[in-house]
């Protein structure tokens, strides 16, 4: 194995940088050389890229984002090309396999969450070796325990939740806090139980927002005056509920920024009486420095990422099996989204301790 | 001197336990008994209070809000009463008086911005013995060089910048941080000399988006194809701007949560075609354990609270002044807030670090 | 069941609040009485106890420690007692018992590491109902693949590594960190990789000191004038080798801090020429609020426990196994204890990024 | 003014890079060429530099340390030289002067602590064109009222005093800390009003173990059953007390850990009963990164170091007066250390809070 080719897809994770660092120095250790795609996949359409060597990775161990850039939307089988100012869009999949063999590279390592996997998926079937590593902020990713940059999201929102509690008690408010998680409610689920909130919602649960009243009001005659409710930004009340329709159709202000957050909180405000607050956490669960967690497990899926690949295992992706590095087929990752076990451990533990999920 | 009351007021702030646990500590010394009233002026017109003593202050200094609970709505002169389903308002200051004299209280100390010195300043008038603590996030308060929990807004603001920054290099974008400072720009200005924002935009520099928009431009010509972008909820644009009309009128789509933020963002992405991203910081400012600095800052004005009730003099309010605590007369703070000044060394500071004002 | 009893024994761990919180809220949910005992099994012996309701339990999950205490010596079966001015051991496990039994106690729940669940068998073997909970910062004990309080441990390593690199580049030093791991070598190593490490000395990888140093001027040679060295406390040179006897024997100048880590660092300054400084993080390492992740851990570990004693199955331990909670016995537990695999995954991923073991 | 020369010396301290950040960006507003010296004055003793350019300067902000690099011990007016293995001192100040005459500098920006601006002093006594910007960890420079570096090692020290407390209280032990101030307490004072600590030692005051002893019992018998011994290095007992004889002789047991601190702790731990622990904390005070506080005061210096040079202003070193940027006679500031008054403010509010200085 003479060289390989390494790009970042989807959107940015806290330990991207780490598997890049990783992957460059086992590389190294073998005598191989690395390529950087620009920007995901789009750098393997128009063949930006840079040579990685151990002095480009120096000292980006503990720094979020990625060296390479990532692009989330710029797929070569159906790429935008922005024309006498029409959009447009080719499929230019040849094109890139052709800059990926003008490198003579033995293998493309590529990084992502389930939309830029799909896509490396569509280039194995088209010949292409690839070896994947699992990346998405969301934890909902199949075949494999964990991924990188979650528990990085799970520290931000715990830390998020801890700030809005003195509010909520100096107040006597209801304070909620919308997450990411538009499919699955781990970093709901796991930022409400470390944070110790009152009300998790999650996208696998669809709530009744009454049962998250009646939680607020059982609070507040045992002389807590605040709950803190974490809310998934994919969690959805119940069909047919009355209180959807409400939610849906007539929130008493126009709602942008903060969907799912923002409409419960005026409801919750409108139902109870107590002061409401909603803050949206967004793009600060995806940014910063990776905990030492991340960086640990980032660096471990960038050298089994180099030794899957000099094993000739193509098509396959690193993946956490308990606390063990395996590989599962990329082909399985792409079928179906990992989410949260309605009547699982964890959900019964944030029951145990306290935690509605409004239902 | 025996007995004294105290209050926190207003929206809640890292740092006032550490207040209360500065006055507990030295009344205790002097054997002076404490009176805490419960939300604000709201505990004070309704009786509602708990005696403080070292015990209650064990271990508060470094959790955020306050144990006496806050209010930020009830004027004692200007009373909310909810009656048959309507809402009346009432002047109840005189209620409020004689729950002070039925408590036998030397002195009451006040904790808290403008709103809450502003009606100690009524109760002044009408002879109630008063020694006031400043207490805003936003700094704004004139007589005194800093107010606690303002730094700990600053850290928690700064920390949003550096988050934000990975994504923005990343993903090629513009990122706009919406943080507090209705009136006044310290928040976003200090914040963004901290995080290495590229433009601030403070109400006391009213912007024109076209300038923002150059050095944006200015910075991809440059090789530096994203920006972070820093807003304080209370920057407005210029009069009779092209923009402002834009902004004001007729953004893409409603905007609720992000007031200046969001509009601002709309606009950046319309104009410059960047990928553009909204953050609005919101509560988590002023949430979570207030920093060393605060702790420290708020201890002294604790301790010089009581000594300045014990040297009698009443009507006064502690004050930082350089790094010395001194003490001004809270008539004179409650005239006018303490805003940024737009050609001062600060912001002259700022400039030459390369910040835009957006002028 | 109606009551259960609770006691946290060995050096304090950050979760340990957290377990106890799990604990009480799923037994006052099955109307399970809880008492916890103080100091560890010292409060048994001695009938130190207290009442836990979820009012005690209020606020703590957040913070270190533990509530009820703890202690590190007081064994029942072995018990100091000060008399007359001379210390003398008795088998107070009988007395012990007898207190267990009047408060009609269901099950004791121990949470502890590997001295307190050892005592705990030598309890159950006399025929008390216990449930145990894993208890170390060392990650060492067996039966279960992660204790909490660990990675708050490794967060709380890996920052000071952080810190340490910038004055050992600026610097131009080798600074060497020792850290805990008396038997295992866990935060070492994993502490090791997230902070970016140069070299790592475990106690299941006896060092070379000339290797360390040869790693030291590699780096010097490819322009790198400093390196990290993280030592666990129980790292040991290899037997026979002459450095060993320099160690041993007569390091250069007397040492001031630390033991190995001390030792290494004098004689890597006298074999290098680099000034080299040394940092013992001590008990900052098991100190103050949980992560995130230590807090689900723990309050899964506080559920799981309740749950165990419903079913009947004492004499196990809660345990976690990949990511889903179970239990094993205890009797297996306290066999021996869990070390870091010389050869394992972990260990070769930290050489591929490129960090030296000393051999 | 066409080329000016800047260099850092002494210790590392959080914000350097942020001064030279603000150098850097200021002179190329002015179209000024910045040499940056490596290592401190070595580095213009030996002509090593490098150009900086706003390029150069990208990203660091927010890192700790010095991208210059640093030396504390290489003085130009007695520079040490190995020479067939013997160490000899030479004056190699003119040297200097050649190499700075050599580069056409307009002026030298020397940024340091007590010594490097007693060297700096000593240049310009020959006349060279010097501006100082001031640096110390221990903020003990005169003509400042504050340095930066200094805010960041406060809230390091105050972490640290935060995780021993919930150690202390947990095993009820005396928890020792030793933290930097050489000559100067406002590093323990400070950090110990911020954590809370119980007793705080600093060389203004030299202190009697007795009051130490006093203080702690006091505690017990409230039901304190722990304490917290902050100690500055510099910290020392009074003269012809008794117990100082027991510490400089003859402590119980050998002392593995720190200097005054594992003293303190020995004899505390003979005195009380209590088990006692030492923490060093040393390095870990210097180091990572700046925050922000830190950042906004090295910013402001940075770009008022190059405005003084632009006034002509040579001979002073910029200084914070209040919340002012201001200048004074570096001739000043190398007189004398700033020393926190026994009797000032800070003193006594630590007192009123109930910290005892063991007197």
């Amino acid at each position: 194995m003479k060289r390989i080719g390494v790009l970042t897809g989807g959107g940015d994770c806290p330990g991207l940088n780490a598997v890049l660092r990783a992957i460059v120095k086992t590389a190294d250790e073998h005598q191989i050389e690395v390529i950087g795609f620009r920007d995901g996949f789009r750098g393997v359409v128009l063949n930006h890229y840079l040579r990685l060597t151990p002095k480009e990775v120096v000292g980006i161990l503990i720094k979020g984002g990625t060296i390479l850039g990532s692009s989330n939307r710029d797929n070569p089988f159906h790429f935008r090309i922005e024309k006498d100012g029409e959009t447009q869009y080719a499929d230019l999949s040849d094109q890139a396999i052709r800059h990926l063999e003008q490198h003579e590279l033995d293998c493309l390592i590529v990084i992502g969450g389930d939309g830029t996997l799909s896509c490396a998926h569509d280039f194995i079937k088209k010949g292409v070796k690839i070896i994947g590593v699992p990346k998405t902020i969301d934890n909902d990713l199949s075949g494999t325990d964990l991924t990188f940059g979650f528990m990085t999201a799970i520290d931000t929102a715990t830390d998020a939740i801890e700030k809005l509690h003195t509010t909520a008690e100096s107040h006597h408010r209801i304070m909620v806090l919308e997450v990411m998680g538009r499919n699955a409610g781990w970093i709901a689920l796991q930022a409400g139980i470390a944070g110790g909130a009152d009300v998790v919602l999650i996208p696998e649960i669809p709530f009744c927002l009454d049962q998250v009243v009646q939680k607020i009001m059982e609070r507040k005659n045992r002389g807590r005056h605040f709950s803190i409710i974490v809310v998934a930004e994919g969690a959805r009340p119940q069909d047919g509920e009355q209180v959807v329709k409400r939610i849906v159709e007539g929130s008493p202000e126009p709602v942008r920024l903060g969907g799912i957050g923002g409409k419960v909180a005026s409801d919750l405000e409108a139902m109870t009486g107590f002061e409401t607050r909603v803050t949206v956490l967004g793009h600060l669960q995806r940014g910063g420095k990776p905990s030492a967690f991340d960086r640990i497990l980032a660096s471990r899926y960038g050298v089994a990422a180099v030794q899957l690949a000099l094993e000739g295992k193509f098509g396959m992706m690193t993946s956490l099996q308990g606390w063990e590095i395996g590989a599962v087929p990329i082909a399985e990752v792409v079928k179906e989204l990992k989410t949260v076990p309605p009547e699982g451990e964890l959900v019964k533990t944030a029951r145990s301790i306290g935690i509605s999920f409004g239902v």
